[in-house]
């Protein structure tokens, strides 16, 4: 522990620092999916190439099609492993606005109880905050040694809250660049405020945007209704056919591919002691909406889902409105497990859409976004010696756990650059990620750090 | 017709100047429903005040809790029948702006083919231009005479497009000074562009916001899918179960008071013409979307619906957001005929909803407005009257036809002052009232002055 102990003493003496540094990353709003943000987005990028810069990385603002990529290196000792870590620097929108107790682009430090400090705004928690663990402990390894413990190269995506359209293509246009013995990918979260996670499991994504379109103009539903197709009317029917009475997705072919949980996973899952009380319970609910009979962690985690994510037609305003609207929308994802495949789902879903159409209506399909499901590999031993250094940095042992979210960029890594991933995160449960009042714990953001400075000391044994 | 020959000459060569007239009152934004347009719905009721005083009328804006009232009093000669002309100066609202291909509130004339003028802007026909017919009839009248040939009150109202909530209270607190003989509303249309119509049947309506709530905040649809309730998912699950599968509507006791209409009326219907492939295909639509078996002029005239008139939830803007939302909303409405009940369809609605909620999730209620259907009497003396009239002025006979819209003025009418209603209107099927790209058509506008001229001259008969 000779080269790490200066190096945590340094992450503590320079935390304020450290809050100034994330303070004005946080200030920039890199909306990624409004391309009213997309100069933010550049501007975001170009705050870390500098940053990075400044620590001793050869960085770049790398062009894509859509938003940049930042890609740093840094050299490191012959024999020591070489791995690339992986963050996103772009948020989600911040709508509605109305509901955020301050401006989401102005971070503060809150104390929400005595001695419990948090971060709060968009992007604090996912993923600026958490990048931004790992950058300062290189930055105070690199200040106490001039050197790094390992060979470092750092992959920033500014697409990864809105479909990630350039990353397949850039990994595959980069990939002997990019290419390490291993990622680390920090865009998860602890077990809970005390216990540190590695995440293992995965969900995979599949996101399509629907517009049921039915008469070439809206209508007054007086003069027209009773005869004239409504397409809120019709894309209601189509959501509510996708589930059945007892949770599960309805859609042919859905489930395919999805298997069963060993039973030692599950027992494993239910020794965490999350209950549907305590799952649902803070957000205010009582009753898991998904298949009946199965615990809310294997829902989350092992099960696949489809959700509704945003619906509009007709008139929304204030106050009423007799209008039979020409068209109406819905934003749909499914969470994938397992060896669901998500071209099939989109093509599946597609085809249930159509044959429940009237013969005179029509729909447009929009796709965003599509990655499979990730079982990473517990025989990793990369996996055994990070889960020693969060174990020694963290009052609890770390734990091994599945994640609802899916983070496609595993996926691709494995496709395109052959690498496996370490998922390793300090968000919380109530970090509120895309949500009014996003949040990050100054704890996670301090002992993230020092956990880092832990893991990159531990792989070098 | 001695006295009716210079009035209508009058209004041939005055036409310029009426449509002068009608601009200015088409410029201001008096939409009622949206608060911030307020002072303009005030500024519209001021405006025709000025103008009516200058006729002559005892007229003057007349406060509500709401927006305000505009009555107006002339004589008439002894002897002669007291009628009270109604219309709305308040508008729908204009979005979605972007299909609108000129400024809904910068009327415009426009040639649509060789010989064939229309008059562009929101309330073009939805009712400022038709209002304004009778107003120029009377000008034009008093011009000539000096006098009016009965007497005349006219109540022009400012919430029609917003559920009328000032009506009522308004009328009964001013029954004695508003009561006439009977009423002429002028808030319909013609039969077709050649054949004027008198409205005899008049759906009512019943209006519902609906706001399902599930958990405390917006939710990340990875970390909870699957688990949380989704209240898009649940919003639509309850919209579908409104219909069967033949179109008909399954709320319990919906279909009470709702009476077959009596074949030889269906049978006139008939002989109007209309087929589902003339009703539906100037809309690009094919397939009546009500109950089957009815004729599409059944189904707008004499059957009961439940339409959704708009429906918002989770993120709508541009891209993809993965939340769970925490609430979703709907604007429900009914069309009712004959002798539904509308608080005995909205309690049952209520009900309907609060059946199929998860016990974990709540609903909030919002009425906007509700009033029973109109049949008018078949046997008035002053329905003959203004059938002859309006016969006598455009190139086919007039015809007795249903709407499927309400009129809720017109049972409010009968309810407060005791006084039927003769429904006489220029509007077309192509208007396009409530939808951008309202227009009204310049010989509604011009023919509609001199049948009122008719009307008013065969009433003193």
């Amino acid at each position: 522990m000779t080269a790490l102990s200066p190096v945590l003493d340094r992450l503590d003496k320079s935390l304020d620092q450290s809050l100034a540094r994330l303070f004005d990353l946080l200030k920039i709003k890199s909306i990624s999916t409004d391309p009213a943000f997309s100069a933010d987005c550049r501007k975001a990028a170009e705050w870390l190439v500098a940053d990075l810069k400044t620590i001793g990385f050869d960085a770049a603002v790398r062009d894509t099609p859509g938003h940049p990529m930042v890609v740093a290196h840094h050299d490191g000792p012959a024999g020591a492993p070489h791995v690339l870590f992986y963050g996103h620097y772009d948020v989600q929108p911040v709508d509605p606005l109305n509901l955020w107790h301050d401006d989401p682009f102005d971070p503060k430090i809150k104390e929400t109880e005595p001695g419990r400090k948090v971060i709060t705004g968009r992007g604090s928690a996912d993923d600026k905050g958490q990048l931004m663990t790992f950058v300062e402990a290189c930055r105070a390894w690199k200040a106490e040694h001039g050197s790094l413990p390992c060979r470092v190269t750092i992959l920033f995506e500014g697409e990864e809250e809105s479909g990630s359209p350039s990353l397949k293509p850039f990994l595959d246009a980069n990939a002997k660049e990019l290419k390490a013995d291993f990622a680390l990918v920090c865009d998860t979260g602890m077990w809970d405020e005390t216990t540190p996670a590695i995440t293992t499991t995965l969900r995979g994504l599949v996101g399509e945007e629907i517009t049921v379109k039915a008469a070439n103009r809206d209508l007054h539903s007086g003069e027209y209704g009773g005869a004239a197709a409504n397409p809120i009317r019709i894309l209601a029917r189509i959501l509510a056919d996708i589930h059945d009475e007892t949770g599960r997705v309805t859609i042919p072919g859905f489930y395919d591919g999805v298997e069963e949980t060993p039973s030692q996973v599950l027992k494993s899952w239910e020794q965490l002691g999350e209950t549907t009380e305590t799952f649902l319970g803070p957000i205010g609910l009582s009753v898991p909406s998904g298949e009946k009979g199965r615990s809310v962690l294997e829902l989350v985690w092992a099960r696949p889902t489809a959700e509704f994510n945003g619906i509009t037609g007709g008139y929304t305003g204030k106050g009423f409105k007799t209008v039979i609207a020409a068209e109406a929308s819905a934003k749909v994802s499914f969470r994938l497990v397992h060896k669901q495949n998500p071209d099939k789902i989109r093509a599946a879903f597609r085809k249930f859409v159509e044959e429940r159409l009237p013969a005179d209506c029509s729909v447009e399909f929009h796709p965003h976004g599509g990655s499979p499901a990730i079982q990473l590999s517990y025989e990793s031993p990369f996996l055994t010696k990070a889960k020693d250094a969060l174990s020694d940095e963290w009052p609890k042992p770390a734990v091994m756990i599945g994640s609802g979210g899916s983070i496609p960029v595993v996926g691709d890594f494995q496709t395109f650059l052959g690498m496996e991933s370490l998922l390793v995160g300090f968000g919380l449960s109530d970090d509120r990620i895309h949500s009014p009042n996003e949040k990050y714990e100054m704890s996670s953001f301090h002992k993230g750090q020092r956990s880092w400075a832990r893991i990159l000391d531990a792989l070098t044994r």
